[in-house]
């Protein structure tokens, strides 16, 4: 039986998302409690992406195969009984056993939060605490150039390599909240660092007035500063 | 010279307010890097009363008195530097020497957030996560009898010996944002475990019919049961 499970995790105290040897992972974590439901067997779970150290998630989305005869609500228990009070499974459903989970994603939406107000103990883990004014205007503006299908070579890191560079962002909305910006990005899907360095860039349109057009077309990460932190990113909704 | 500093702080990894020798404590911190920036010689400092081990501040106040050549914009930078990324110093300032950060309160604001919605792992230290329902009406009509001048001895735990029971609450403010309960209580002073023993309450009202009035003129401990965790609570500021 292929089952769907859609769980949320706060990122801070895992070594990232990907199984590691002796490191504490999330998806470790869920395989290690599958492997007691499973009553010893090693089950695989294949994710709609990994995350990296310190990004957290709120709707991630991952399958697996399982026989055993238990009923959905019993599973869920099961699994959130068996992992720690960091990660929590929200919902587990049956799926077609052509089902994957990755292979199969539609559409992605990640979250951004960037405090440009106080720094506030309470959220360092949760926020990226930038602690000063940027113009939100000018980088709604520059964010609109990039919105739609684009090489998004230039935000990439440095010697990472992909079959294609080429993704398709729906849509870019930006909203201030009691002085945190948030960035809700949709897409087909993201390049791995694609998101901490478009925010990157993007401060960098306040602080060195830099240009995202001219970024974008240069096709080189060497156009711009500095990545934006993990823990402001949050993986918000995976649709298949 | 007499200071009085502002400073917010995350609950989660001190092992309380209060100064132990060997644990890790936010007054602990503080003086710790007092003692650094004096060159050597203990500051003692003074709040304006504890919180309990996991209990976060947004607005605590502290004095204490250090004789040397500094400005307020350095001492607070300062502190910043010789402190944790779990406490911030928002604000330094000169007081009178005859200033006292406890005896001369006048009001006291705390926060308490309770999640009657899904279990949420991001905010597991932030947030009580009830994750049940509860009637918001019977809260806020029954939390009615709590506001005004009143013994809270069924309030507080039990064998704790003050002076006085007798505290003055001038106002409780409920309202629901996204699933979660905002208890805000204004008073002249609280007790300690008062108000985490006054939401316990609260939501036996909903839960076992309990009556607040009845509880509150017990003047016993033993009237309901639970009292709510730490991690919900927050000092949200303090008025002289």
């Amino acid at each position: 039986m292929r089952y769907l499970i859609t769980f949320s995790y706060d990122g801070t105290e895992f070594y990232g998302y990907q199984k590691q040897p002796n490191l504490r992972t999330v998806e470790g974590e869920i395989e290690k409690a599958l492997k007691f439901i499973s009553g010893g067997e090693d089950i695989i779970i294949e994710s709609s992406g990994r995350t990296d150290r310190g990004v957290h998630a709120l709707n991630q989305k991952a399958h697996f195969d399982l026989n055993k005869d238990i009923t959905l609500y019993k599973l869920k228990c099961a699994l959130n009984t068996y992992t720690s009070n960091d990660i929590y499974i929200k919902n587990v459903e049956i799926v077609d056993s052509e089902f994957h989970s990755r292979y199969m994603v539609k559409e992605k939406t990640y979250i951004y939060k960037l405090n440009i107000g106080e720094y506030n103990p309470i959220e360092r883990n949760y926020v990226f605490q930038y602690c000063k004014d940027l113009d939100i205007e000018k980088i709604m503006s520059e964010s609109k150039y990039l919105i739609g299908e684009h090489d998004f070579s230039s935000f990439i890191n440095k010697d990472e390599e992909h079959n294609s560079y080429v993704r398709n962002i729906y849509s870019i909305d930006i909203s201030l909240n009691d002085n945190i910006i948030i960035f809700k990005f949709v897409g087909n899907g993201f390049l791995k660092y694609q998101i901490r360095n478009m925010v990157g860039a993007l401060i960098e349109c306040c602080t060195k007035n830099i240009s995202i057009k001219k970024v974008l077309e240069s096709k080189d990460r060497c156009s711009f500063g500095k990545i934006a932190p993990p823990e402001g990113l949050y993986l918000y909704d995976v649709k298949y």
